[in-house]
């Protein structure tokens, strides 16, 4: 474990999430970060679950000291969306040209396998940091739960900051890791994997106000039709962490081919 | 051009954007896409641009019927983000089991090249299309002004739905489709490229309330240090067309050796 950065200094580790800067994962994450280097927080000061890669500038953002204590040097929260707290932490408390040494975003409340790297706040931010060119993971814990037992999670987030710290990530990647519901004794170990190919199957309850006016509240169904032992999903259903590497490089290039080959510019150029 | 579904019937297809329904940009694309199938509109009431993948289960939605005209089936307003349109449509218009055509989001007031692809609102709505299994499309003007041309991004959309339409589209992906803002007779064509590798350098301008407290304003600067020859940023600049496949595979397969010969299970399991 290497806790000096590059720089030949105490690293400089951010935190963020997205179920909000007083939420348990977060105080268990830069709790645990403590150990590897100076801990900043810049987290959302409401839960924003599901807000994906949602950035704010059409309206102004706020950013507050908060008291975090854990060992912590700093933190504000902020309102606006996990990509925005990614943004001002770059900005506002380091600078593009001085970097931290490492983001982490979590411990989410709730699984971001699969699909839901997507929809996540929590990956996300991760992605954002990658994007900003800084080593970046996402926690989740498959437990929705307000006080779930972050301990397993606590104890993979260590390994993994250890290793992002010592080696780096490949550029343009950050990690996406999701931690099953168990006690750590009974993690099985963590597994390198790829994203389930599942979905949400979405319904939506439709309800009246007293007024008698129609509204919807969206209620979904994971489905996941992906047998692959090599998933992310397989892994957690076994007992074992899962590691996805994660690219912001959505370009589907195996089917450039096939699109070439079509006759687009018949009547065009 | 293919009038024809593969059921038989004429083509459904369904509208939406992230400018909000009363913008030109959905008001071109609709009337456009009445010359190849019956058109349903499901768009959101107010701008929701740079929602991302946002998605709403923690606050109730509201649909609202919508006098559109221009030629369409059937208009609804949504009170969620780009995302949740796509998923109300399929769940309260169609029907899992009746799944429409074609899905076309925008036209956007504005680029969706590059990474803005991550951010757009436009793009996430087909990228959801895409999830949902029906044949999707995002298309995009670089013209930000709400009376912006869309001539040469209405001929462009008219020859994307016929070729997708008549072909389908990899399962997978969708179409990203920005136009450069030209006359139609000045659009040099249509080039399939790949995602250029730019970001957003985000600098916040720091202003006070009327009582004193600090806000921030995001401003953002994109810089494009690729100058791949095969990227949408390079076509657009020459004056065509730029068509990028689109997968919500995020996973960054290339690196899953890498991360496999780490030793991460040291300490676990």
């Amino acid at each position: 474990m290497s806790n000096t950065a590059p720089h030949g200094k105490r690293p400089r580790i951010v935190v963020t999430n997205d179920d909000g800067i007083t939420s348990k994962g977060i105080q268990c994450l830069a709790e645990a970060m403590t150990e590897f280097g100076d801990v900043y927080i810049v987290a959302p000061d409401s839960p924003q679950s599901g807000m994906g890669h949602a950035v704010t500038f059409s309206r102004i953002l706020r950013l507050h000291p908060f008291e975090f204590g854990r060992g912590t040097v700093e933190a504000r929260s902020c309102s606006g969306t996990p990509v925005d707290c990614v943004k001002l932490s770059v900005a506002e408390v380091f600078g593009e040209d001085n970097l931290p040494d490492l983001l982490v975003s979590g411990i989410n409340h709730g699984s971001n396998a699969s699909i839901n790297v997507i929809y996540s706040g929590t990956m996300s931010a991760a992605v954002e940091g990658a994007m900003c060119g800084i080593p970046s993971i996402g926690f989740s814990l498959l437990d929705e739960r307000w006080d779930a037992d972050f301990r397993a999670s606590v104890a993979v987030a260590k390994t993994m900051a250890a290793a992002v710290l010592e080696r780096g990530l490949p550029a343009g990647t950050c990690l996406n890791v999701n931690i099953p519901k168990v006690s750590p004794e009974d993690l099985k170990g963590i597994r390198v994997c790829r994203q389930a190919m599942g979905h949400w199957r979405d319904t939506f309850d439709q309800r009246e106000t007293p007024g008698g006016s129609p509204y919807y509240w969206m209620r979904g169904e994971f489905q996941n039709p992906d047998k692959g032992e090599d998933t992310d999903i397989h892994a957690l259903e076994q007992g074992y962490a899962s590691v996805v590497p994660v690219q912001f490089d959505l370009t589907a290039h195996h089917t450039i081919g096939t699109l070439n080959s079509w006759d687009l510019n018949r009547g065009h150029g």
